[in-house]
This record gives C-alpha cells, sequence and structure tokens, in this order.
C-alpha cells in the first residue's frame, strides 16, 4: 500500500531523486504507485485575469526520471479522469488506474525507459484545486467564486510542475479528449517544451453539438435546487440528480450507436416488460424496463459518487470555451498551428461522434499546409469516442512506434528487407540524394524506408488509405498519413516537396486526372509508375484470344481487379501533356530487365510492360 | 376565423356532410380549418388490458370526402405534433400548422382532390384524451393514474374515428417518425384498411440510442421536485426545468451535427466572452454563452409552454415500446412486415441520426424479401430528422407520385417519349409479356416505363443508387428502390422475378462477379446489355494506335470512364459459365444494325460492338 506524500513544490524535485528507485521498485513488482500531492504557493495568473494565489496539483509519476531530465512523457486525462493513470494504490483497490493497460514495458508508456507523469486538471475534485478547495483567503470553499478555469489554466499549472521537476523538454505531451485539447495547448504555447505531441480523439475545439450537449447538461445541474446557486454544502446534499442527468447524457455521446444496440439492443429489465399488464401505480410505468436504461441510471448514481457537480460545471465551460483558431490563430487554424515545433501523431476513430475523424483532420490538414510531417491514422472501432479507453490494445501496436526514438531509427542491421527490393530501384534512380519525398500510396512505407536509411532526404511523408498498411508504415517509423490521397494533396502548398511518387496506383485511382493534377502543383517533380497497356503481348492477347490481357503487371481477372482505370504509354502522354508536364528522365521494364530511357525511343509503347516517368 | 366544433362520435358524419362544402370553401379562400372536438362515450380496450371508458378525439380536416369515401389520407403526427396539420384558425394566428407547406393543389396532399385527416394522437396533451384530461370516473384529471399508451392504442383510437367517419378503406396513411410507426402499425394491424402507406424517417422500432436519450429526458422531469410524481397542477407549478431539459436534449437530436455547425458554429452571444475578464458573480459564469445555448434555452423554454410533462413521459415511453418485430412478428421482422397489403413507400434522410437510412431500410427489405415491390428513396439534406418537416419541398416533389394513381397511371398519350426509345428494342425482345421483371440500375426508368404500358407483367421493380433518377423513375410511377444493387439482390429470395435486366451497368460495377452470381439466385432468366471491348476496331485501336480505344459504347477518356471493369463477349462467356448460366438468346449490334443470334456464330467477338445475352 502507497500513502498519499504531501510536498510543497519546492521539494518535489529532491523527493523523487531520493524515493523515485524505491517507488519505481514498488511499480515494477505489484503495480503500486505513490500519488503526490504539490502545494504551490506561488501565484497562478489565470487566463481571465485573475489569480489563484496558492494551488495544488495531484500527480503520480510511473517509472523514474532519467539524469538528463528528458525521458518524462506527460499524459493528460479527459473531462472526467485524474491523475491516477495506472496502478493501484493498495493492492486491494477493486479497480487499476483508468489506462492501466496502456503503461508498462512495451506498451505506450514504456516505464522502463521512460517516466510517465500525469497530473490531475486544475478545476477539478480529485486533488488538485478546483471550485470545492479551500480559498486560502477566506477558509471556505470556493464553490462558484472560483474563477473560470481554461485549458490553458490548466497547462499552465501543468508547467508549473515542469518547473517544479525541473525538466525543460517533456519527451511527449500525450492526451485523448479534453487531454488532447491540453496537448494541443501545450504544443501552441510551449512551442519548445517537447519533443512530441500525442492528440487522440480530439480536435482544435469542441463541436457546436458538443457544446449543446454540455448545455443541456448544465441546465439539468443548475437547475436542481440542491445546486443552490453553486453553494450547496458536499456530502449529501449536492445536487445529485441533475449531475446525474448530466452524466447519463454525455455518457450516451462518449459511446457508439452500434456499440449501444450491439451491447443492449432491446433487453429488458429480468421482470420487466413493456407493456404493463394491469394498471401501474402512479409514475412506476416510467421506471427503467430497458437495460440500457438501468444502465445509464447506474453510470449517472456511480458518478455522482465520485464527482462534484461544480467541477463539472467549470470544467464543462472550459471545454466549450477551447478554441485555438480563436486563441492563437487570429481566426485561421494555420496560424495557429504554424507554433508547433513538436512531432505530431493524430489518432481518430472512425466512429467517434463527439470527435469525428474530420475534427482530428482539420489539425493534420493544417499542419501538412504549413508543411510539416504530421502521422495520422483512422482507427477502426466499434466504441465510438470511448474507443481511446477501450481499445488500448491499439494505441499500444502503434503509440511506441511514434514515441520512442530506439524503434523509429531503421537500424542498420535492418539490411535483409532491403536487400529484397530490387524492383525499388528504377523507382529509387529516379529520386536525388537530397530529395523531400511525399509517397502517394506509400502502403507499409518500403520505399520510404529505404530513403530513410539514406539519411540524406530533409523530408518524408507518406500518405496511405489502409489501417493495416498505416500501422505497418508507422512502425517503421515514418511520417505517414492516413487518408484519401487527393484530399490530402489538395492540402499540401505548392511546390511543398521536390518529389512526389506515384507509384503503381494511378491505374487503380477514382479520378487520376485530379490526382496528377495535384501532384504537378505540390511537387517540382513527379515519379510515376505503372503497368502499360500497350505492351505488344497484352495488345495481341486482346486482339487474337479477343479477351482481357492478364501479365504480371496486369495479374486480376477483369471483374475483380482494382485496375479500374488502364491505359497505354501513349495515353499517358497525352495526358501529361495536356496537364502541362515536361516528360524527363523514363525507365521501361523490357521483359525481365529495367533501362533508363533507351536512346531510340521507339517501339517503347509496345516493348515495355511497365513504366516509371519523371514529370516536371 | 374558425371555432372548435364540439360533436359526438355518431354526429361526426353527418356534420361533414353538411358542413365540410363550406368549411372547404374557407379553406380555399383563406387557408382556414375548422377543428373539430368528437367525443366517443364507446369504451376504449388497450393493449395493456385497461379499458377507457371514453374518450375525445380533436382532429382536422382539409378538402372534401367524396360520396364513395375513399378519398381519405390519414396523416399522423409524431411526437410533439398535434391535429392541426395545416392552415390557421384565425387570420391572425402567427404560425400555420405544422405540416402547412404539404397541402393544397399540386402538394404532398392535394386537398383539391383528397380529404386530409389528421387526428391528435391519445395520451397527448392537445385536445385528445391524456393525462392531463379528466377521468370520468373520478371527475379529477388522470395525471399518472392515465393507463400507459401504446403506439397501437393511437391507432386504435384513430380506427374508431374512421368507424365514426364509416370510412372503409383510407386512400393512404402517412407518418414521420412516431406518425411513421403508426402508419406501420396501421399497415399491420388493419391491413386492408388502406391502399398506401407513406413512412418517412420512421423505422420499425427507436434505436437503443433513441431509448437511452429519452431514458435522460425522463429522468430530468422525473426528478424536478415539481413532478411530485405526476401529480402536479397544470398552470404554474409543472416541472418546467424537467421538461425544458427534456426538450433541449431530444431538439440535438432531431437536427444534423453539420446543420447546428452551419447555424451556429461557434457564434457568442452578443456581449458575451468565453473568456470573461474579471471574476464573476456566483454562477453567472455557467450562463449561456454560446448563441446555440440560447437557442436550445429558447426551444425549452417555448415548449413547456405547449406541452404537458406528464404526456411527454407517456408519449417518449410510447415510442421506446413500439416494436412490430415483438408484438406481430414473433422476433422476426418479415412475419410482421408479410400482414401488410398496401403499397408502400418509405423515405429516409442520409443525415437523420435519430432514425439513420438504416433503420428505414430494415422495413424495405423485409418487404422486397417477401417479393413485395416497395419504392425507397434516401434523400440529401443538411437537417437530420427534423428534414421531414424542413425539406418539404423534396416531399412535394415525390410523394404525389406515390399517393396519386392519376400521376401514377401511364397516360396513352405518353408514348411520344416512348417512340424515341429504339434502342430498348433488342432489350425488349427478351422481355416476355407476363414476366415479372427487375430492373438493375433502371435510371429514370425508360425500360420500366414501356413494360408498365404494356400493362401485362404482373411485377416491376427498379434500383438505382442516383437520387435525381430515382425521383424521375417514382414520377413515372413506377416502384423504384434507392440503393445499392448488391445490396438490395441480397435480400430478394430465391427466384423472385422471371427477370432480371441489368443494362449497361456491368462494366461499371466495383463487383461485376456477385451480381452476376445474384442475379441467378434471384430471377429465373438474366438479361445483361453490355459494351464488347473484343469489338475488333476497339482491338485494332489498342494495336495499332496504342492507345484506350474510344467508340460510340465506350465513349470516356480512360482517366474519367464509370466503365471500370472493361471485358469482351469471350470475357463474358467464361464468367457466366464459371457462375452457371446457360446463355439462351442472344442480341448483337453490328455497325448500326441490331441482330437475334446470327446462325453463324463465329466472329461475333469482334464484329460486335455491344450485345444483350439472356442468361438461364
Amino acid at each position: 500500500m502507497t500513502t498519499l506524500q504531501h510536498l510543497h513544490s519546492s521539494e518535489l524535485a529532491a523527493w523523487l531523486e531520493t524515493h523515485q528507485a524505491e517507488a519505481f521498485d514498488l511499480w515494477q513488482k505489484e503495480r503500486l504507485v505513490t500519488p503526490l500531492h504539490v502545494t504551490f504557493d506561488t501565484p497562478l495568473a489565470l487566463e481571465n485575469g485573475d489569480v489563484l494565489p496558492s494551488f495544488e496539483i495531484r500527480l503520480e509519476l510511473y517509472g523514474q526520471i532519467n539524469p538528463q531530465r528528458d525521458n518524462v512523457i506527460l499524459v493528460c486525462h479527459a473531462l472526467t479522469g485524474d491523475a491516477h493513470l495506472a496502478g493501484k494504490h493498495h493492492v486491494d483497490d477493486k479497480k487499476s488506474g483508468w489506462w492501466d493497460d496502456l503503461v508498462g514495458e512495451g506498451k505506450a508508456f514504456n516505464s522502463q525507459t521512460h517516466a510517465i507523469l500525469c497530473t490531475h486538471v486544475l478545476g477539478g475534485c480529485n486533488g488538485s484545486t478546483g471550485p470545492e478547495s479551500t480559498n486560502p483567503q477566506t477558509q471556505d470553499a470556493y464553490h462558484t467564486s472560483f474563477p473560470p478555469i481554461t485549458i490553458a489554466d490548466m497547462v499552465n499549472a501543468q508547467h508549473a510542475v515542469m518547473q517544479a521537476l525541473e525538466i525543460s523538454q517533456w519527451h511527449a505531451v500525450v492526451g485523448g479528449s479534453m487531454g488532447g485539447f491540453q496537448a494541443l495547448e501545450w504544443g501552441i504555447r510551449y512551442p519548445n517544451a517537447m519533443k512530441k505531441l500525442v492528440i487522440i480523439a480530439s480536435g482544435a475545439c469542441y463541436s457546436t453539438q458538443g457544446i449543446a450537449f454540455n448545455a443541456v447538461g448544465r441546465h439539468a445541474i443548475m437547475h436542481d435546487p440542491q445546486w443552490k446557486q453553486g453553494l450547496y454544502q458536499t456530502h449529501g446534499t449536492e445536487p445529485r440528480q441533475g449531475l446525474a442527468t448530466a452524466r447519463m447524457l454525455a455518457h450516451i455521446t462518449y459511446v457508439s450507436e452500434d456499440s449501444l444496440d450491439q451491447k443492449f439492443g432491446r433487453s429488458l429489465i429480468e421482470g420487466q416488460s413493456t407493456l404493463p399488464t394491469q394498471s401501474s401505480e402512479a409514475g412506476t410505468s416510467f421506471q427503467p424496463e430497458f437495460q440500457v436504461e438501468s444502465y445509464l441510471d447506474y453510470q449517472g448514481q456511480q458518478f455522482v459518487n465520485r464527482f462534484d457537480a461544480n467541477s463539472y460545471l467549470y470544467l464543462s465551460k472550459a471545454l466549450d470555451a477551447f478554441d485555438v483558431v480563436a486563441s492563437w490563430g487570429k481566426g485561421d487554424l494555420k496560424t495557429a498551428m504554424a507554433r508547433i515545433k513538436a512531432d505530431c501523431f493524430f489518432v481518430a476513430y472512425d466512429t467517434d461522434g463527439l470527435f469525428p475523424p474530420k475534427e482530428t483532420h482539420r489539425l493534420v490538414d493544417a499542419l501538412i499546409a504549413l508543411n510539416q510531417s504530421p502521422s495520422a491514422v483512422t482507427l477502426s472501432t466499434p466504441w465510438g469516442h470511448d474507443a481511446f479507453l477501450i481499445d488500448t490494445t491499439e494505441l499500444n501496436a502503434i503509440v511506441p512506434a511514434f514515441l520512442y526514438e530506439a524503434t523509429r531509427e531503421l537500424s542498420k542491421k535492418h539490411n535483409t528487407p532491403l536487400l529484397n527490393r530490387d524492383d525499388l530501384a528504377p523507382l529509387l534512380s529516379l529520386v536525388e540524394a537530397h530529395d523531400s519525398v511525399l509517397d502517394l500510396g506509400c502502403g507499409k512505407g518500403d520505399l520510404l524506408e529505404i530513403l530513410k536509411a539514406q539519411g540524406t532526404h530533409p523530408r518524408l511523408l507518406g500518405v496511405e488509405q489502409k489501417e493495416a498498411s498505416v500501422k505497418d508504415a508507422l512502425n517503421k517509423g515514418l511520417p505517414v498519413l492516413q487518408g484519401d490521397m487527393l484530399h490530402t494533396l489538395k492540402q499540401l502548398p505548392d511546390a511543398s516537396f521536390d518529389v512526389a511518387v506515384l507509384h503503381l496506383a494511378l491505374q487503380s485511382l477514382q479520378d487520376p486526372y485530379r490526382v496528377l493534377q495535384e501532384m504537378k502543383r505540390v511537387a517540382t517533380r513527379s515519379v510515376i509508375g505503372f503497368p502499360n497497356f500497350g505492351f505488344l503481348p497484352i495488345r495481341l492477347q486482346l486482339l487474337l484470344r479477343g479477351r482481357m490481357p492478364n501479365s504480371s503487371a496486369l495479374p486480376y481477372m477483369w471483374y475483380d481487379t482494382p485496375n479500374i482505370h488502364l491505359f497505354t504509354l501513349k495515353d499517358f502522354t497525352t495526358l501529361s501533356e495536356e496537364l502541362g508536364f515536361q516528360q524527363a528522365r523514363r525507365v521501361y521494364r523490357f521483359g525481365e530487365t529495367w533501362q533508363a530511357r533507351p536512346r531510340r525511343a521507339w517501339g517503347v509503347n509496345w516493348r515495355a510492360s511497365y513504366a516509371i516517368y519523371e514529370l516536371v
């Protein structure tokens, strides 16, 4: 069992130096963690102009801070989370911390090599200073005289912790949902304070619908007669029903419609029927009959036992008010995002209704419009927004690749896979040593992996639609965006890259014309590899056999081929001219060998089975 | 100005005979409508076993009931609607009825030719008997001693109106949302009581998420201390705040996330700021700051002025309990839907979160699995569920085609467009006079229109993806399903049709193999027309010019063609054999002429530019 340690902020760094080895030992052996309660008697200036004369922060640390103090990962929690990220305080605790599955060796947050820090937010009700804390000036609880708190205020309080720990740069700042807001604010407000940012199931602001749901929750709390303008006494006379209503409502927005349906459907509570067979006693017929109703009731009642209504009001207002476009961008998201210096990784969930993938992608699009190379993935999940808390396997599978250099840096020993990529050689011959490269349809990142190993390319970025391939590429430590090729191209500024590569994909695109047009705008040179439908054996197969041709370059049957837009070298030339391209270098495949543009170019349209064109 | 007419149910038919001409005159001249209040002193047996000894129904009628009494359209209203469908009671009324735009000449509900009836639901609070009505046995308001009401009870009360009007069959029953539930219950419970059913933005039951939101709304009402177990006195001491919370919440689910965003975004209420610059007075910082908040507040306050909290509880419970699978299907939707005899038309909205299109399509799929020929369309709208109340232009554009035989029956005079369809002649030559025909990718319904005009085909059904084409086909009075071809095929039982036609579409399908496979299962014969990529000029274009061919049958450029799976006659033959088809009749296009299978079939693969195959 661990006991809460009360420390003054000035003692924090020294206390850890003395105790963190012992605490780590306990963590390793029994996954027990020691919560720390740190008092800052330095004033904290808030965004609204008020000043908190002093404040307290609850925090937990997993792993050991190294002597260089450069291995700390700050994890920011969501609306109803707290500092208790993982493990237990007592071996008999029923539940572990809220992201327990993510902390440990080989997990997203590797406590063997890194120190994972989680601090409870300002304005909350689980240890850090909030509306139910005692106002040192009056010795009464603040209640609603507590000043309005913003996401920036939470970050500034965390920044005070960072200073107390004598850390100049986090290894990373990570957060989901409201935690993602904090991570984003960190990246913009303190651009040099972290190497990496991981933003999960979050966005640039809360949606209008999100604000609307928050407003209804607040309406329920504030019209509970027990709220009493916020001056209720805790323990007994809180506005329990109003807070329960707010929570029940919010809970619906955290889970996907399908997951509710799969989990409960129309199942009734045992003994209940939707058609009472006799007149009900007054009111009883409105009691929960469906399991989903009693589940929500339970969620509401559980929540009021652990959360404070005023804190809920303050934090929900902080969510609504957060808006980096307004506070940092003067109305423009790019202006805000331009401040970020950290490497960024974004995770969205396809069924998230609170932060739909398109909200996360506004952040991604802003960064690539700024010639940054963020990574991003949209994970498939049945769970909706709560997936970031539930689908921890997925996060453990992809976050380490992004977070830890050891994994990201291509080991020189990894030569074996590279050796077997002869077929990439002709493509590589058109990429110069110092080119920045955009690989469209990068698959598992084979080409980018080689380019990265060359170590000379100032910027590499992959774009890939398939989730599994994106994960493989991420696991090679490559920056890769999951998404539609054309959409991504449209976000990129003119001449963002030296080279854009499109290998073996043009014939399978819905709109090859627009993609080539955008490549021309975005890259100085375009390198495009494709099978030649004009290859003589193909023509002859069609002519003589009267059948759609098959070949090694076109191996599919006509009815299940992804190659939906077939074309010949001549067709390609015509289109590239129409788009205003000049053809520069070309490499052809004749039989089993590759050959740079032959002196006599005549006949390539029937001689080449495959071609790679450099267009400028 | 009109005055509410109090009538006994036995007087209703006679009163209308005497007064409807005069009332219609007023309607035509000033769009004024006379509300009727009808007392039934016959007992009404409720689904739960209780009996209402007497009950009252508020209703409105637009147009005149004809002597045959077969021109009446019953419109069922949604949760918070009422009998006041259209027009005004007084010229100075600020607002017209809730579906005003839909009633009138040339509108969805043509009051010139038909009599449109709307009755207020049992359990409601706008005229018909409900929880705040006086219990005749106690002379007190029922409050929560009112028995639980179901959708079936509402329908049975409407059925009593039908009997009082001496109507044996409605022309149609129409409803959206909860009104759609009533229409569906009508179709299943009283299969002979209507010719047509129109079900809009509705489904077979409320979703789990819908129940969950309702549960939160009820929680808010029932935990408002003013609710007092439902025994509150109206006018002054109702549970206003609880009901407002419920309404605010429900309102969010009625509108799409995008429409909220477009309408309000993050706009602030004038004078408000999300970052107060000074310490707020206790509690004031939680007041609405965003426009969407004050909008919701307004919605909530408006609602409590016109709606009763107990009614809301009763009706929301009726929504939750409705489930035709349980009540009519013994667990199987098809069993329930098999009772329906009416012609059905379903309208879904793409952004509807409360009844997503897939919910409506469960009903459609059940009907086609039963070899019925419903029509269905999914309309694009920014508005979400409320589109059925807002996007009235769309409904006026498509509902009349379905509702009125005059439009649906192909006039013999409509010969002109038919004459210009020579290109359909070869296809028609493979369809026998008494074939039932499924037209896959029916476009605007050109083929089906001709077949319908022949008047000999027992069943015709079109499937089309494009919304605009579906509307055109509906306006020709054809039964047409908007949806994915493969999905629709999968719902159809074995051998549902004599002929399935796939004309000019196979080469543009994502998965031609599966579509052909399903056609074989679903139809006795398949008729498939397609351009032949083996046509000699095409082969020679590729061989000699080294370019992807263009021809009248393949007019697109390679990079923007919808023809993504090109194939030759031989390719097609191989695939059809692989699928176990036998080739029966064939028609080829040679040059400008069509020819049935030539005696010498040799050489067709290079001679024919286009072919139509009959497969069995």
